[in-house]
């Protein structure tokens, strides 16, 4: 019988999509460069010359059968060997190539993770707002998404909001630092904390708690801010990673999950997610895409571009007199709806062929998203609408 | 919690891959040539040229930011539209791009097609013997397997049996042809006979059952045989289709759903199953395979290899007095196990430096499934081994 909760879900498309669709159809109406559109987070940085260097000469030198045969489920030996000695370095985590799971992606890391460490009738915790599509995700594993609004001072985590969601079904909680849609980076002290209250929480109920860190951002952090890595807190971590933006590959799918190698069941747990993705049908991950990463890693895109970016649009919206969060990394900035009506503020901003996400669909009222992984020819043209949105809230300053 | 399902599908995997670890252990104890690996099916042909020279043009001429970015969840509009274009002419389907679902691979496209279909508590009917992942992605949607034997004399579908294994809760059928692991392809006089019997069925439960049609050996047909697509004879068909042994590209992980147009939910059915890949973790497919396949539709590697392949197993084989099916597409064999146990024929090979396997794992006891998308000097080298393997068992003509 036809699974209609599925059909929702192909019919509903995300908000997000839906302006992105919108925009395109404007465009085609009154011009490529009249329609600003801030809706979508698709990297506008080209990937590394190295990569597409990298992906040529592969093509030319490899036995064609090896470079596209299957790999093992797990991924390439070698290339699971160059990430983990890459992790250790930077982030001195001890991990092995026997904890690195190669993926299809952040969406089949997620999943994958999920499905791992939740079962049918658990929860899993989100700190709101959050990307809407943890919630499809958690939906798959029959668990239940549980929200808990972060701190609105600072977007860091609210401990008491936390404490009471907490429940006995609770099996895990999904943190994203840089943050989609806030740009908010989780700071040392939140970690500690945090990972000190879950650790209470793991004696407190007699098991493991999970924490899957969603971290496609990670090289995304600006200001020359270190990024505290939430592995580095607590041991029953699963990092979720992409290449999809720190290389500008997000039509590739090519990512990994990584278990912290001091989590309690370490190898039950990485056993658990070979489980989890011969399930979902994923074999392995694109192999060519394999190779590419394995031989490039610490390699990023041109990042000083979103930096940049930064920082002229957060220039740009304040001197409007909007009020937004300076966003610590990501490419994304979270702006305060000044009638307090996230909804009414992106159909507003419409009429200036603006294009910016309501934060509703981040499970969070009265603000808008702007993505700036635009052009940086996009946002200065767009000043002039911007100005005039701010103007009919009568914000100018 | 840990969930245990996944940790059991995650440590017990599959026969064939403990078959090809224990070949690649034993080349390192006894030499690479000394081991006649037969287990696996991964194309030995290389992927054809133009397919390399379509990947660098792509990278040279591309601008990367289009070539990597995501495309649309169903994949890109101008690839799709080629499929559709070429299915329409050799199959006559009537296909549009909008029947079509770009993903990443059969394994992709099968469960993505499952859980559009068969919702928890349903079940799925698989002909044995079978492909024994089938199993693994029915049960990630919470359906089970129901087991029909086909006939053993032809290998066709045994009518009286799909009779009685079917039920209320009938949700889908799978069909395989060319098949895994026995070289089998239905005719056009059984297709029809199932389409009538399905149609029946929909008639007496009024509601709509599903063939899913798993056809990556689509084009390792033999003798100039004219395939039977299931999708020409019954209307409420999903083609799941990966180009991993037509094109050589297994680990690359690239395929797609077709909606038979004629299905009668036609549009819903594509809704549901964009909601499923959404559900899933599929983004979309991996968008540089998407353009190669897209534009070289109709594309094929080296396929006389394997009939020749075919050809030389098969009299090499029934020469030592084995009795086995002459397959009429894929690239296996199966084999009668002498002794009528698949176990011990495959135990006794691997004495013989032979990696066959047993056919328990396919859901039918007492064959051996031998794969021969190996290099040609392997099955001559191999004669010998299997030689003395049939004279152990006193066969020797």
């Amino acid at each position: 019988m036809i699974n209609r909760e599925m059909t929702e879900k192909g019919q509903n498309s995300s908000v997000i999509r839906e302006l992105f669709e919108f925009g395109k159809q404007r465009k085609a109406v009154v011009g490529e460069d009249k329609v600003f559109d801030f809706s979508i987070g698709n990297p506008s940085v080209p990937c590394p010359a190295e990569i597409t260097q990298c992906m040529s000469r592969l093509l030319e030198e490899s036995d064609p059968v090896a470079l596209h045969g299957y790999t093992s489920a797990a991924g390439d030996l070698n290339v699971r060997q160059a990430i983990a000695s890459y992790m250790n370095e930077k982030y001195g985590l001890g991990a092995e190539a026997a904890d690195i799971y190669m993926t299809a992606g952040a969406a089949a890391s997620l999943t994958i993770s999920l499905k791992s460490v939740a079962c049918a009738g658990e929860e899993v915790i989100v700190f709101t707002p959050y990307f809407p599509e943890y919630k499809v995700f958690i939906e798959n594993c029959g668990a239940t998404a549980v929200e808990v609004p972060v701190a609105r001072e600072d977007f860091q985590i609210d401990f008491e909001a936390l404490n009471a969601a907490f429940s006995a079904k609770t099996a895990a909680l999904i943190v994203n630092s840089p943050n989609n849609p806030t740009g908010a980076v989780l700071t040392a002290k939140t970690l500690k904390k945090l990972a000190d209250f879950l650790r209470g929480k793991e004696k407190e109920y007699g098991r493991e708690i999970y924490l899957i860190s969603d971290e496609p951002y990670r090289e995304l952090v600006y200001d020359g801010l270190a990024l505290a890595l939430p592995a580095q807190y607590y041991e029953d971590t699963l990092i979720c990673y992409s290449y999809s933006k720190s290389l500008s590959l997000p039509g590739e799918r090519i990512g990994y999950i990584m278990v912290n190698p001091k989590a309690h069941s370490r190898k039950l747990l990485f056993d658990t997610i070979c489980g989890s993705g011969r399930s979902l049908g994923f074999v392995c991950a694109p192999s060519l895409l394999q190779q590419v990463v394995g031989q490039n890693q610490g390699l990023t895109s041109d990042i000083a571009a979103y930096e940049e970016n930064r920082k002229l649009i957060y220039s740009m919206i304040t001197d409007c007199g909007f009020e937004a969060i300076r966003p610590d990394g990501a490419f994304y900035l979270f702006v305060k709806a000044p009638s307090g009506d996230g909804n009414e503020f992106s159909e507003r901003a419409k009429k200036y062929e603006l294009l910016i996400v309501p934060s509703d669909s981040f499970g969070m009222e009265g603000y808008v998203r702007i993505s700036y992984c635009v052009s940086k020819k996009q946002i200065e043209a767009s000043a002039g609408a911007f100005r005039a949105l701010a103007q009919s809230y009568g914000l100018q300053k």
